[in-house]
């Protein structure tokens, strides 16, 4: 425990860092008629009727003099994707409102696009906070755009999952199905199933499956490398299953042994990408946009810590970016996330 | 946008949800010399020097009145497992003190134990808020124990996942590596490959480690179940898989075709069991406790999602948790998460 007749500012600035908090940026008309706006993330609500809101600022900031005097201010609850505009409105000397759209509100204030929430206020009271003045706003009109929002712990960015009854149940598991493989294999293979039923439907098997997704990260690979890159699914790869997508007219096996689509071969691939689309969409039923992005980067994150025998070419420099199925279809088609 | 003359409440609160806060009881001790506390989460710092933090309380709560009349009051940020206090503090008419313990802190004000952070306060204002009253407190004493935040968001408890840069680098990724078939396969396949180097040290392959993992699941299936949970997996066994564990001495095919392990089997499987647990810290290097806990529950979501057309033995209900290797050892060792 920490007394604070002997308090320490760092440590007491970290323990406020346990609180989560949103991140909004404060907007206001200065006394010259310029536009001011911060950072700020002890905003909250007050009062439902009247409808209020308040936040605090340091009476040192250079900025206070302008909120002292205004009338009026715009709070806007950031969204996920505005961490830049967090930052830009965080830096000193600088004009914040550079390159961004501004409307105006009540009172003149400059409003912001692209939050999750935005209150406009009439100022009602100052009160003393200590070294921070506490602004508490009536709110003349409030705007709630649906964005996920962004997110501050600990003085991190953060982003949010929604905890569900279901994911309560779950944590009364047992080891072997809490364990992480088991787990990421359920996933994968479940989630798998439509396109391997699909490529049943071809007469084609897992192994040939995984031949045309390998080409697909990049033609022109040689049947050497294409094993390569399969086997560490566990699959081995030999010379009759390069022999029936030959003969099934999907792929050419050229000089020195590299490996391309045919147009139908190419036509197949988009197809079983268009199949991986929609699997991934059902895979993805119970989560939701801001869920999904979170799942890709806690994989990209297991992804990056193992796997460091792999050959090169499975290193993300080299695949999936250029020359690829997937990376010209993902670029012109909607995204997938 | 909504004007505020004619505000729907529901609205607005809908729209104050958008801000994301950390959860807060706060305690103090009644007049009659009661404990007193209540769940909060208008909490936020206000002041550095003096150390100020402040929270707000609705005029015509049962409660306002211990709280007008207290010098004293203290604020505990609550842990991601305490949503259950946080539910308890929010409840009327019951004692919300009741099974918890309870210390005493500045001014005899009830202190809770297992929280994130912990603020003693010394009542400096209440200020006008329209239909609440904003407490500020002056920090007399505070406690940070550094555990992972309880969240709310737009009505819901949330869990948190830290943004690193890398995150941000990934954010730029073509369809390909972005497919979640594709994360997925290749977290799962990297993250099992000191676990096929192993199995492979004992010249068994990917096949006679999916039929171990399977028995280990739970034992006394028969040859033809144990081919059908692991055919999701792509592998076809065959007999001569059988032949070779029963050969090493490692499984027995009993009356009727059941399979069980022997001893030797059993140790073997508990060692896999081990170096599985290994592989998961390995994999999880780039991950918080926290995080490997969010990711466990977006991959549940995904697999109560997907494959609904599997075989009842794989679903949760009838496997893993009881008579099995992993199950037992799970029970009575550490928690795997």
């Amino acid at each position: 425990m920490t007394n604070t007749t002997t308090i320490d500012s760092k440590q007491f600035r970290k323990a406020l860092g346990s609180f989560t908090t949103g991140v909004t940026v404060v907007t206001t008309r200065g006394v010259e008629g310029e536009d001011v706006g911060l950072t700020a993330n002890s905003f909250n609500s007050v009062s439902l009727d009247p409808p209020m809101v308040l936040w605090s600022l340091d009476r040192k900031s250079s900025k206070a003099a302008a909120f002292m005097a205004a009338d009026h201010f715009a709070v806007h609850i950031l969204a996920s994707d505005q961490e830049h505009v967090s930052k830009q409105f965080a830096k000193r000397g600088i004009d914040c409102f550079a390159g961004l759209a501004v409307e105006r509100g009540h009172g003149d204030v400059p409003l912001l696009a692209g939050c999750s929430a935005r209150f406009e206020c009439r100022t009602s009271y100052r009160h003393d906070g200590g070294d921070h003045v506490i602004f508490v706003g009536e709110v003349a009109a409030f705007d709630s755009f649906g964005r996920a929002p962004l997110v501050f712990h600990g003085g991190n960015y953060s982003l949010l999952m929604k905890k569900t009854a279901e994911d309560a149940e779950d944590a009364s598991s047992s080891f072997g199905d809490d364990w992480l493989g088991f787990l990421l294999g359920r996933a994968y293979f479940q989630m798998l199933m439509p396109l391997r039923a699909e490529v049943k439907r071809q007469g084609l098997d897992d192994v040939h499956y995984n031949i045309l997704s390998a080409l697909s990260a990049g033609e022109g690979r040689s049947v050497t490398e294409l094993s390569r890159m399969v086997d560490f699914t566990g699959h081995r790869i030999g010379d009759e299953h390069f022999a029936t997508l030959a003969a099934r007219n999907l792929i050419l096996v050229e000089d020195g042994e590299l490996v391309r689509f045919t147009e139908a071969g190419r036509r197949y691939a988009i197809e079983l990408m268009a199949a991986g689309k929609s699997a991934e969409a059902d895979a993805a039923g119970e989560l939701d946009f801001e869920e999904v992005r979170l799942l890709k980067l806690l994989l990209k994150r297991v992804i990056r810590a193992t796997g460091h025998d792999l050959p090169d070419h499975w290193r993300k420099e080299n695949i999936w970016r250029e020359n690829s199925v997937w990376g010209a279809a993902g670029a012109s088609g909607p995204s997938s996330t």
